[in-house]
């Protein structure tokens, strides 16, 4: 059982959980909690830690898993450290980072109409981890975004998407207009959300494929990016509402090619 | 202008932005920005502060609206100990809380179908912010809350709202399902989202007057009160998703009926 705090290993770990450069460098992100644990694919986990209190609730839980990983069983406090939540659970994994390309987004065009969210420099990791949770649940193929974005192995974004980080292709683009270029020479229809656009629930057809583009947070989308896409769309607003928080307009915009895809 | 930390108005206000019970015994809660100060109505405005570096900006942005109130200037530091944000903007105001009664919420009845928001026990602020904010922007009636919700006036529910916190009626009820009743009465239909339902796309017709009852972000909603609801809907997953985020499964229904009722 590791009880130093200047451990080698736990210093390491430690800068994994606070820095992206540290993450970038070696190729790996970090999973806290049980259920994250237990949803991360085993042949991606290069190292579990577990605190001693939760030791025994986590091989009850894992036992196989577990038993197939290098594990190092470290003191509460070491994990106290090592945790980046307020109430921790006792385990935590370090991942190899996914490695997506454009051929891997697009590979399942022969079978079924693709469906994206394109995001531009969304800077809240909440808000990020929910919109690939729910690209997940509405069945997407992919969450492309601008190199501003903010960084999918943040240890908040990973916690917000309850596991769809494992399943959800993703890529970072230096240019969102070239790959929107790409995706409309592959019969993608992009529409980006945008105030001065049609309302979304105007007859457009989503049951083609199709990607969403929702901007910043606080600015919405570039015009330059908004230029390339096929179409502008606006989510209708009543009372004094001026914008819809990223996550949410994501989902409603998603959920609407959902409904569409399943009554055709 | 105020320049110490011990000056009784700046530990007062201190205590109302820490704590609920504060705000509570005095009837008031703290709006920090200049967006949020210039959206607050001017009537409930019991007292501004500024920050001695943010005086120009703020007059210069709402010299009108600050003439008619009272207004205190304090130095940037006092400001930053009474500021909640990691980025004050020099502007904080005290406002008067609302008081809405069941009847408010149904005042609108005679001219058109209602919307509601019914929550169970929604514990993040910041989902509960911006579940206000787009039952405004969906054209809700109000939003009715379980007594263990999360604080409307919490600082971070109040900056997730922008703003609709002023123009959202809404309530904190003791007993949801004595609630759930009385709107039935009103003839409103109260669709409850649980993993049992059916689809919420499935032909239910929204344009109705119409509540959705959201549970906790972990647990769902009560048997108990899912059972008071007129039907359970369910809000279709693909691939491993378990369940959406509050703020993501009252976005998609309160758009579903926003969009059923402007087609009709």
């Amino acid at each position: 059982m590791i009880i130093s705090l200047h451990n080698k290993s736990v210093k390491e770990t430690a800068a994994l959980v606070a820095r992206k450069k540290e993450r970038d460098r070696r190729g790996l992100f970090v999973v806290e909690g049980m259920k994250m644990f237990g949803e991360a694919p085993a042949e991606r986990i290069s190292q579990v830690y577990l605190a001693e209190s939760a030791e025994k609730e986590a091989y009850a839980r894992y036992e196989e898993k577990l038993s197939g990983l290098p594990c190092e069983i470290v003191s509460d406090e070491v994990f106290g450290k090592l945790s980046d939540t307020v109430t921790p659970q006792g385990i935590l994994c370090l991942v190899r980072q996914f490695s997506y390309s454009m051929e891997d987004m697009l590979s399942g065009k022969e079978k079924k109409q693709l469906l994206f969210i394109i995001l531009e420099d969304i800077q809240d990791p909440g808000n990020l981890g929910t919109i690939f949770r729910t690209a997940e649940a509405a069945g997407a193929d992919g969450v492309i975004m601008s190199s501003r974005t903010a960084e999918i192995y943040n240890p908040k974004t990973i916690r917000s998407t309850m596991g769809s980080i494992y399943r959800v292709p993703f890529l970072y683009a230096e240019d969102l207009s070239s790959i929107i270029k790409k995706l409309r020479e592959q019969g993608v229809n992009v529409y980006a959300a945008h105030l001065q656009g049609g309302d979304y629930d105007g007859g457009q057809d989503y049951r083609k494929s199709t990607a969403f583009l929702i901007g910043n947070e606080a600015k919405g989308l570039r015009e330059e990016t908004a230029a390339c896409a096929d179409a502008l769309i606006r989510i209708p607003m009543e009372g004094q509402v001026e914008s819809l928080n990223a996550a949410v307009a994501s989902s409603i915009l998603l959920y609407e090619a959902h409904r569409q895809r399943k009554m055709s």
